[in-house]
């Protein structure tokens, strides 16, 4: 038998995550004040955030310890498998040797228990009873929803409304968890009513819906909020994901030559990348780093490094991140996981400081990658994650065409099954590709807060 | 860390297939003609089956091997895990150990796959070119589509109306596979015209789906007919599960006093159960075998065991089984997968023999099991699965009422996440217990054919 998979053993699930601040070679710029423009403390942040997880977010210790609490629960379904994408290989053609992190093994379906279970648990810790969050495609809501279930906390998510409908399973899924999922922009919250007043048709975006579930925390003393991406700690939490694939890769004897993963947020990238790039940063091997982002949102490729909220109602901080503008709304595609006007701080600063590249696709070439994936390989992959698919087809065929035997290692962060109809419509030809106009990208440049 | 999930090494996959029949107190009755009422041989079967499966069929050997290029492929997703439900137990409050083996790791969710890719290898090695089936939830049509297409083989699907149109995503993975999926009864075969032209609004059956699937492969040569459960070989396939299932209770130094699966045709039930009563029967430990099926279609509770056709249109040998009679059309209830009129003739000599016990539970009960599970497990069951899930909750119960520390293993054969609109009818109070009336029961028993 050829090997397929690499598993690890319980044993093998790490004990500390990976903070890449400890190796940055310039330090990430401060978050400021949304009113004074200056430096945020702890303080200002405690109204929203768990203490813990507001540690976090500023630590520059390199190792964190992950509680046994959450341990316990990760190993329900961690270590996840590393594959080698062989039949995949053999349809390509290719002589790059493709591996690929399967995160769809955890219950929900993605990537995202790895940052949900820790945060529902510090809050749980903490005396929090009652959690507000976004979602976009719904995984992180889902996520959360049996997060929350699993500590006893109440759950409220705001579904970004275009989602919200496409996909009436993801709210069925966390309702089967016990969450209460709304539509957003919503007329629950002073920012929702703000919005549906200006423009009662909006199909919302992730920028509104986290101002809906921000405000709700602000508002009630005994909610916290969560967020699924951007945040430092949330990238934090998922560096399991590289941690694991290391100790995988050496058991196959291999290191990759590029890292291929989708962003939106950027927290399954930095999931898989930063640990590597940790080692790289402290004298190990090279590794290229491509982040693959929707051609319909293109954070990465056409937005600038800036200051900006990251929110629509300017309730946040001010962070800096390569930014569409927190006005911008993205076009109805699929991919509602990848909708983020903004990136998440380190991913951008590690962009800034030439450490990675990124380019951006179209949505027909993602879902025919998804699909020469599906038959090859039997796992469909959520939309979400045929960018990464796409990024990692691109790169087996560029070694075809140069005849070099690279190896590629791509995280696979989440599966298709709540995202059929999309596929539906892209066999049935029902799908096109999509630009944001550049004029709207500027207009909604235009509207940057100056720091 | 308590250990909550047993994982096998690669080298662990079975290399052998476990044949009860090798170990029957008593052997199975023969299998007859459906024209001349005699004993039918291999000749009879070869215009439908595959050779090599048409001979493991009507094996008694003990072992049978498993070709290396199917456990090739298998080894992707197996060994699968057993779990330890520690949380559901917690949230039972039982005494009672509850361990499920957990088959929807496999990419298209549930256990078909273990018989979908050998019997698509069978096929292609003798050259065949193309496959026809039915299926009821979609979990058999979509798996095979799966396997056919690892081997290039086309693979047309004859799938149950009322989950055709309940499930329209099951089609669409069938389709990312790249089958062919048509609603049955249809008017591409002369059994789907007839069925329509007497009952131009009937919702199908599996008996319905069968007919048209076989009389494609009756009538054209390069195609063949496979089969997703009920007949000997398909049972053999599923013995992974059990045998495994053996190795990691091992593991945890556990046996069962039960094991509970859900029954449709048999398939999943006879896979986690074989090989343990195969122990028993060799002189090993004795377990407790109960299959749970739906009330609506109770075929071992409320069926006698009698000759009887597999399909609706008589095309088919006659076998002795539990059977409710071959123009049984049950209600549109939603656990498609479990709708079959008839129950393997393996699990149907077994329980004529004594060796295991039966019991109907109705869907609201089994939603309710489902949810709890979910809940505590993270993990949403099928429909069907729910039906082990509730029988595993009663044996959990009883073992709190009786203050007994027993071993209860359940096999959670598919996830249910092409499922959702179930789970949303129940979570709204749509859906209804619901008992066949004895006197239909009694009216398709009366066409029983005399053997």
């Amino acid at each position: 038998m050829k090997p397929l998979k690499y598993l690890l053993p319980d044993d093998a699930l790490p004990t500390h995550w990976y903070n890449l601040q400890a190796d940055f070679p310039e330090p990430l710029p401060p978050v400021l004040h949304p009113g004074t423009r200056e430096p945020i403390g702890p303080e200002d942040l405690a109204p929203l955030f768990s203490e813990e997880l507001i540690g976090q977010e500023v630590s520059t210790e390199r190792w964190i310890e992950i509680p046994d609490e959450v341990r316990q629960i990760l190993l329900q379904w961690r270590c996840t498998p590393l594959y080698r994408a062989r039949r995949l290989e053999q349809a390509l053609d290719t002589p790059a040797k493709i591996y690929y992190k399967w995160e769809g093994v955890s219950p929900s379906g993605s990537h995202k228990p790895n940052t949900s279970v820790p945060q529902a648990y510090y809050n749980y810790k903490e005396g929090v009873r009652k959690i507000s969050t976004e979602t976009g495609a719904g995984q992180w809501g889902s996520s959360l929803a049996m997060a929350c279930g699993m500590f006893g906390l109440a759950c409220l998510v705001y579904m970004v409304k275009v989602s919200f409908n496409q996909k009436p399973y993801r709210r069925a899924l966390m309702e089967v968890y016990g969450a209460n999922c709304i539509a957003s922009p919503s007329d629950t919250t002073e920012s929702g009513r703000k919005i549906l007043h200006d423009d009662p048709e909006c199909t919302g975006s992730l920028g509104i819906a986290i101002s809906e579930a921000v405000e709700i925390a602000a508002k009630n003393a005994d909610t916290r909020y969560c967020l699924g991406s951007v945040l430092n700690h949330v990238l934090l939490h998922q560096t399991v994901i590289g941690i694991e694939s290391l100790k995988q890769l050496e058991m196959a004897g291999d290191y990759p030559d590029v890292i291929v993963g989708c962003t939106g947020g950027g927290s399954n990238y930095a999931g898989i990348c930063f640990p590597f790039l940790g080692e790289k940063l402290r004298g190990g091997r090279d590794v290229r780093l491509v982040a693959v982002e929707p051609a319909a949102c293109p954070t990465l490729t056409k937005g600038p490094l800036a200051y900006d909220f990251g929110d629509t109602a300017h309730l946040t901080p001010l962070v800096k991140m390569h930014t569409l503008g927190s006005g911008f709304v993205p076009a109805g595609f699929h991919s509602g996981g990848l909708r983020y006007h903004g990136m998440a701080p380190m991913v951008s600063h590690v962009h800034k400081l030439g450490l990675s590249e990124a380019l951006a696709i179209n949505q027909l070439e993602c879902f025919a990658s998804g699909v020469t994936f599906a038959r090859a390989e039997g796992i469909v992959p959520a939309p979400e994650a045929t960018h990464a698919v796409a990024g990692a087809i691109r790169e087996a065929n560029r070694c075809k065409e140069e005849g070099r035997e690279e190896t590629i290692l791509f995280n696979l962060c989440g599966h298709g099954h709540f995202d059929m109809q999309a596929y539906m419509d892209y066999q049935a030809g029902l799908l096109q590709d999509y630009e944001h106009p550049e004029e709207e990208i500027a207009l909604a440049l235009a509207g940057l807060p100056s720091a």
